[in-house]
């Protein structure tokens, strides 16, 4: 959580000047987002009363190539009613502008706060509009490869290998068989649209039990749909580093989802091993951090033994879990 | 620049509640303030419309026997009209809470942007707002004296050492001599009230060439009004690291005080010492800053020389400077 780019008042009130959104009010870089650097904008506005954005500077681990993914898929589910910031375009019509070797977007300001731990309420509300999200991406016209697939989690863990994972871990080594087992297996044919697959609690914003936004899609992909409501299940159903199952969450997050979106028979049957895949995409990714991370590094590292406990919780449990 | 403490969603809607603002709408941790975590805040409001606040946490260097003395003296200036941002008090009348071992304040929000390279205009402008927080400051009961003055830069400098200083810059150990005689012949009599002492551009909030606020108050303390000009001018009139005197910045800070509080003749003659006094402050902060902090820290140091420059304008200067 960040700045990683200073930007004098002069740089912001000459983007602004590029959009149609009246004069600069305010800037305040903003900590969010670990890839990005973020600032809270407030202007004049375009009509009558002051307008908010997040102006968002892309600082790495972003292929820019995708970018026009990331922020036409706004505009597509804005425009379908879903709770997402609209990219707001300037005056040429560019959903993305360069300051200096840098790309930057102007989005649009939504309130709300993320909850740390959510309730039963919350979890559904976050289950229907996931499903919202789901139906209303079907059509969008563009797409992006999910890089962080199965195959994905089962090829980091083997290159980070048995011998500097039982470093972190004695318990991390065994994921790389079950890593391979799953992708092996992998279900084919499970109903596609664009996920978000990355929707911890800090990437939606509420009021009370009301979703306000979803944000930060800058994991958005194709991919089973079925997988992305498994890893919102993982990222919103466990406390205590994933030692405290919150049953009546997870059942409340399916329950939500299919008021809007029954799952299918195959993806019902499929839920525990998109679950436990869904846990090893966060195993291998912090791994992979963790590895490549000084132990003296300023950063807080993320311990990946918080998913190896909900990818053991997923294979101890069966498919009942998934059909209450 | 950083937010040093996580704060739940939960722990900020049970600090909300014990001001009367409304209910909690949005929170963004914001990255200002080095030694503050800082977030901004929104709520429902307590009349009509929803209001904002700047809720700052206080992390380390401050005193929090000073906390009454910083927040109530933005309430005294709030009061007298001043663009300082007022204290918010809870319903038991507290200007600050606790959050477990951790003060924080909850303080208005004002809008504007602070400006990288100031204009003669909003130089002018700011000269007169600090002028008029001098007047209205004069009669606040609080004391604090100044931790910072022209003895704390010596002893600073002294305590340093020639040695490690050299190792910084050649032209460094210089300055240990010269604080001790501005320390020794340090101007005595002159008029006194609050200032602000730090009152660089980014502490000044501006719309076009008005200024909307002066922030962050937490050097603020009792000393001679015309100390706090020359700190001013030493930190709004140069660019390029101290290389470049923008004269018509610095006497359009100068006319724009006197359009408010004409500086009575002492002070004039004074200035000359005061300004090479508040070069020196920034000299030996950055200094010790510089030494205390390992070369391969992520901070970055700010270069002590970049005072120095101003040191040595000013020393050559004499009082021509500030009788225009």
């Amino acid at each position: 959580m960040a700045v990683y780019t200073q930007l004098s008042s002069a740089d912001l009130e000459q983007l602004i000047g590029h959009y149609d959104v009246g004069q600069l009010v305010s800037a305040k870089g903003i900590a969010e987002g670990v890839s990005n650097s973020n600032w809270l904008i407030e202007t004049t506005g375009s009509g009558s009363g002051g307008a908010r954005f997040i102006l968002t500077m892309y600082e790495r681990r972003i292929d820019l190539a995708d970018l026009p993914f990331f922020l036409d898929l706004l505009d597509h589910l804005a425009a379908k009613g879903c709770p997402v910031p609209r990219t707001i375009h300037d005056r040429d019509g560019a959903s993305f502008r360069w300051i200096g070797p840098k790309a930057v977007a102007l989005i649009e300001f939504l309130p709300g706060v993320s909850v740390d731990l959510p309730s039963p309420a919350q979890a559904h509300a976050v289950g229907r509009v996931l499903a919202q999200m789901h139906l209303a991406a079907m059509d969008f016209p563009k797409t992006r490869a999910n890089a962080l697939g199965a195959d994905a989690s089962a090829k980091v863990l083997a290159e980070c290998g048995a011998q500097k994972l039982a470093l972190i871990d004695p318990a991390l080594p065994a994921t790389i068989a079950i890593a391979a087992r799953i992708a092996a297996d992998w279900p084919q044919g499970l109903p596609q649209s664009v996920i978000h697959s990355d929707l911890f609690p800090d990437n939606v914003l509420m009021r009370g039990d009301e979703v306000s936004a979803l944000i930060d899609f800058y994991f958005a992909c194709n991919d089973a749909m079925a997988y992305d409501l498994a890893v919102t299940h993982a990222a919103w159903s466990f406390a205590a580093g994933g030692r405290d199952f919150r049953g009546d969450v997870g059942a409340a997050l399916l329950a939500g989802y299919q008021e809007v979106r029954l799952l299918e028979a195959a993806e019902r049957a499929a839920m525990p091993i998109l679950a436990q895949a869904a846990a090893l995409r966060f195993v291998s990714s912090r791994a992979q951090d963790w590895l490549d991370t000084p132990a003296d590094a300023l950063v807080t590292r993320k311990d990946p033994m918080d998913f190896v406990r909900r990818l053991d919780f997923y294979a101890a449990q069966g498919p009942a879990l998934f059909n209450a």
